[in-house]
């Protein structure tokens, strides 16, 4: 998989993607991360990439040439599935998306900045615009992070043990039962019984009764 | 407003924190950040801060004990309204989320890494549990970050236009409309007539029905 990430932050991704599972990812040549620059591709001066919006109102709006020319330059390039534009107002993010996004090839993520893109880019470019959650964050940045880290875990190889993601909550629609590790018994609180009593098909049934307890108390909304 | 985050993974945090508008709110004065990593609290050879999970199954967890002593040794200096952990099966993060804790002094974000935390930790010492969406990520340090961005740019005198914060997306329950900035004509699509025409209460009419047209077909949820 390759992802290309148009932002006018590139700096802001480093570390994200210079530890652990990401980096880990890209070191075993499972996924390719490319930062692009925006102020790379445009002729004004001082690499300006932002304007007022028309119309009138507080924030920067990024302009669409130097979009135009980076999505142009990498399409020129090689094909991709999908363009997408990270957005609050955007398909919300869970992890069906995140699975279907791990089996794709080649990916661009555009992020927004400031108060957002020229709609123009969105119309004549984007082919999906994908919101993290119903927040507002300062730019797309971080939440090209999430989405990367979402789906990049999910190609095979990039976890250690690809049973950990299959476990993982939402991947069957339940909240994940609660885990303990050592010591059994620490300033009197206890592990219970049953995870210590090495009968495994009571210890399954107990977790799939506490996943499906916590599912009830807390996200009602995932059983229906 | 003080937030100290406590991670296996301070590494991936510092360019985030370093760049933009939470390095701006940071060298400003109106927000400390403060790093905490879980392996500086184990007596452990190793620095082991992790074991595998009581019960059998994959992915390690998080270890009591260091994090008991992390959490501890914060809330001797001050007291903190909230000690937060980042989890998938947590109360999912909105802007209404993110506006009440902008008024908040004193924060402890734990990120879960791997397999998540030993689950006495989130019963003794976690006083809320915070989700960024439906998705599983590799740890909770984005998330964590994420959350910091939400909150922070909120807090008075972060951005430099405060105007620029009350119009953005979910503030009013609405998407926001769509945005445009110079050429106002380019390899022929144009900018809307009304944006470029001065009159500036039929714009204002204009943004409001986009505003609603964008939600209706979006989000209709929102508008319950």
């Amino acid at each position: 998989m390759r992802i290309d990430i148009i932002t006018v932050l590139p700096e802001l991704l480093e570390s994200p993607f210079g530890a652990s599972i990401l980096k880990r990812a890209i070191d075993k040549g499972l996924v390719e991360v490319h930062m692009h620059n925006i102020r790379d591709y445009t002729d004004k001066s001082y690499n300006q990439v932002d304007d007022y919006q028309f119309g009138g109102g507080a924030g920067m709006v990024l302009m669409i040439e130097p979009i135009d020319k980076c999505i142009s330059a990498l399409k020129a390039e090689r094909d991709y599935d999908e363009v997408i534009y990270m957005t609050p107002d955007g398909e919300t993010l869970n992890q069906r998306i995140a699975n279907g996004m791990s089996l794709l090839n080649n990916v661009i993520i555009l992020c927004g900045h400031y108060k957002g893109v020229d709609q123009r880019i969105r119309d004549a470019f984007i082919t999906r615009e994908i919101s993290i959650g119903d927040y507002v964050l300062s730019g797309g940045e971080l939440g090209a992070a999430i989405l990367c880290d979402a789906v990049i875990r999910l190609i095979p190889g990039v976890l250690n043990n690809e049973t950990s993601a299959l476990t993982d909550t939402f991947q069957d629609d339940l909240l994940a039962p609660p885990v303990y590790t050592r010591p059994s018994e620490y300033k009197g609180m206890k592990v219970p019984d049953v995870l210590l009593s090495g009968n495994f098909p009571k210890i399954e049934k107990w977790r799939e009764d506490q996943a499906q307890k916590r599912t009830e108390e807390r996200r009602p909304d995932l059983l229906k």
